[in-house]
């Protein structure tokens, strides 16, 4: 790894902290297993708070408590005994889940490839009673099941409290308050994409606070932008850029995600597209805070990403596609990478292009723009497709929403081209398509380039506002309106329900809608 | 509950300063089944530590670690990840055992009477690595099983250590060493004694330091008995008759057993032998201490525990056995508790008078040998077999060993006619013997008591030497050498392998064979 210790010590001044808001539940709960509903589990009320805690619980009782809304935090719980002194410790079980099927579903039935300790579960010993117990651990989640596993025969467990102290670096009110006259199912999903954004929003923009708790670039690019909109905590996309610059792999290449604990270390995973977009993301921050200061120190990793993007380039000028790299675009298990993967290098240069303008790199500016002719001009040789209409990619010439989306968003085609080949692919909808809202979010986004409002809100509406019907409290990281079980991981117990890249519905609402 | 705070404080007051000990394993080891085995496990040797340390354990891999002895403590374990960055946190489960059943057979086997919280375990999440974990609560074991339950497939874990920083209130510097001709068996059980007292003095002696982990008074006499001899920690003795002088039951009676945490409180449990024995313990201590201000303190509630017993006698002088009482005795089904009863009752009164004797109460002292008298006599009538030459107990006129054992103990017969009855006791061995350490204790003590030295060391051997055969590192609180798997409550699991009540032959060897 190379370490710029400089830029690792800035990031770590900008540790922001956190506010916190104390939370209680509202009701219990029982989960109810229903073929109609999301992933076939309802939730029903059996308990009001009170009637809760007028309970005593025994061996092999347990209960799920709601609290409403989701929740990053950490968690208290106050129990005393009830009956003869207690003469063993309570053995307690809690499971935290975002969704039903968390709590719902047996933990032990999962066999993803994913990390089974993502599952938020603990075996708690509870030696002395009465107690308050401070879970160390930081838990996402809307409903809480406990389980008494055991008591004694002399004693049962009566709780007389459990709350959550939830964490966010992302302060409500800075967010300006949508203008009166916006339709309340924009109000609704905007403020679900706020709450998506504030819960990711901590120590660091992570991509999901239940999993996988960590900074990754192409998360951040999307939440940045968002957040330039709502919560405008510009000092936390800062550190974060200061994190990627400080941290490379050997090569130089930003890494594709970062971890904070027990100290600042970048992963070994490089993604193609993702660290291109330190270029993007650098940009963006520019534009939104005009902190040059910051610009021109990291410009040089900038431009070194897009060097380094460069270098993949075969002779015609296209993405050299084989199995050396990862290009993430999109969790899909047939897509090819290389239209997409070409189009993220013409979106930053272009944007590379511009911050170099803003900041009077003469001459990187020019060597850009020469390469943003050169690859432009390959594309449209080697990857667009005449007879079809669309950009093809890969050995076997897929045609993919990905390419055409991310193709869009390059711009390579003029404006009304451009806007029909957006059209051509809603009219034709090739099979290969899109299974994350990472994917959609760039479908909307290139919708609103080309000029199609109307279709961008429909499809907005079709798949965030869906997700709305199906019970979000926050955005998901995964959803297919089709298949609401999908998971790229083997079981959607281990699916994060809140999850950055889902959180942008907020950034098309005020940046297009208002 | 009777509270007399200011008992209470002087408890309070005496809480010890624990020692520490730094312990670390000595090898790595697996449970072999051998059916041959005591409780069919045997251990052997897999790995050693340094080669442990070069290891690295990925998702369901699991190991032994043995410390070599019997430790009570607190546990830290350092361990790191090997290979990328762990990207998911790390899930551990820890079995503590202080016995190869506890590691070798699953806890989800338990279905006996007692909680299955007191099997020793933990579920662990690592959110961070490198870490050093301080588990919060102390364990009771040898063998410590790790399984590791998921890493991640980009990273494994390797440990760096794990240690146990062992804790007692008894300190090993003030034991004599027994004189250099004793014989090695005999050196062997004393050594194994002293260290199961040593677990067991903790805050307060307790009963077992795996379970229950608290004060009881019959554990407590013998464990001050045994304390005189070795650790000669008089303040704890003192610490722990205050606490049952300062908690008693609404009528007066002593509790059976006493809990320290959150605040020291007694148990809502009596039984008629132990409320007794306050007063036996309360004259061992005077004995051993010459402390007569608490002697003089405490002299009231001794005095009327004997009045509270000597309630319980019919108008012939013979405590009435029915439903509404237990005395514990031993943990046999079906042993009738009338005769045993009777005799604790008359053992209690007689180191009554002897302390009221020594503290000057004359009219008490009188008012004592009164009693003495009469029921001695009226143990003679009513319970008295002149046929069988035994004593009988209850409607059904039941011989039991603890019957025997205890009215030698109370001495009702004169000295030659009660080593007479020890003769035949183990000539003819009733059928309703004797089911653990506590109980063999006594027929240890009755058989020196009339002179049978020989007899009691060969009876030593048998029971106690016959689990250092089976592996014993500190004395079990259940032994039948006829039956190894027997547990009370339904399972080998739960019992407790170091248990106050079996740390006697210290008490022997140093008072009668030294």
């Amino acid at each position: 790894m190379l370490i710029n210790q400089k830029l690792v010590d800035k990031a770590e001044a900008l540790i922001p902290e956190l506010q916190t808001t104390s939370v209680k539940p509202s009701r219990l709960i029982e989960a109810v297993a229903d073929e109609t509903a999301f992933q076939g589990w309802l939730t029903q009320q059996v308990m009001s708070l009170q009637e809760w805690k007028e309970q005593s619980y025994g061996k092999g009782d347990s209960f799920v408590l709601d609290f409403g809304d989701h929740l990053v935090g950490y968690v208290s719980i106050s129990l005393k005994s009830v009956g003869s002194p207690p003469d063993a410790p309570l053995k307690l079980k809690l499971t935290f889940g975002e969704m039903p099927c968390e709590i719902a579903e047996p933990f032990d039935s999962y066999n993803g490839w994913l990390s089974s300790s993502w599952l938020q579960e603990e075996l708690m010993f509870v030696d002395v009673l009465p107690a308050v117990i401070k879970l160390p651990r930081r838990y996402c989640f809307r409903y809480i099941k406990v389980e008494v596993l055991d008591t004694s025969v002399k004693y049962k467990v009566a709780f007389e409290d459990i709350g959550c102290e939830a964490v966010s670096s992302g302060d409500l009110a800075r967010v300006e308050p949508l203008p009166s006259g916006m339709p309340e199912d924009m109000q609704a999903m905007d403020r679900i994409a706020v709450k998506t954004l504030q819960d990711c929003m901590q120590t660091v923009f992570e991509d999901g606070p239940k999993r996988d708790r960590r900074l990754w670039i192409g998360d951040l690019r999307l939440q940045a932008q968002a957040n330039y909109l709502t919560f405008r905590n510009n000092d936390l996309v800062k550190r974060c850029l200061y994190l990627f610059a400080g941290m490379r792999l050997e090569d130089g290449a930003v890494a594709a995600c970062v971890f904070e604990k027990p100290h600042a270390h970048a992963d070994d995973t490089r993604l193609y597209d993702y660290a291109l977009f330190f270029a993007a993301c650098l940009f963006d921050y520019y534009e939104a805070s005009g902190d040059r200061e910051t610009a021109e120190e990291l410009w040089p990793i900038a431009y070194e990403q897009l060097l380094i993007g460069l270098r993949r380039l075969d002779d015609r000028g296209v993405v050299v596609d084989d199995c050396t790299w990862w290009c993430f675009t999109d969790w899909h298990s047939e897509l090819n990478k290389q239209a997409p993967g070409q189009a993220v290098l013409l979106y930053c240069l272009k944007r590379g292009a511009a911050l170099a303008a803003r900041l009077e790199k003469a001459g990187e500016q020019a060597y850009i723009a020469e390469q943003i002719e050169r690859i432009s001009a390959a594309s449209l040789t080697h990857l667009w497709d005449e007879e079809q209409g669309f950009f093809v990619s890969g050995a076997d010439r897929q045609v993919s929403w990905a390419s055409q989306v991310w193709m869009a968003l390059a711009e390579v085609l003029p404006p009304e081209r451009n806007a029909e080949l957006m059209d051509r692919l809603l009219a034709e909808s090739p099979s290969i398509g899109m299974t994350t809202p990472y994917m959609y979010h760039h479908l909307i986004e290139a919708l609103f380039l080309v000029g199609r409002k109307d279709e961008a809100v429909a499809r907005m509406n079709a798949y965030w506002g869906e997700m709305i019907e199906d019970g979000a409290d926050t955005f998901w990281e995964l959803y297919n309106p089709d298949d609401k079980k999908l998971s790229p991981y083997g079981s959607n117990l281990i699916n994060s329900y809140c999850h950055a890249w889902s959180c942008t519905p907020t950034y098309f609402i005020r940046k297009y809608l208002v």
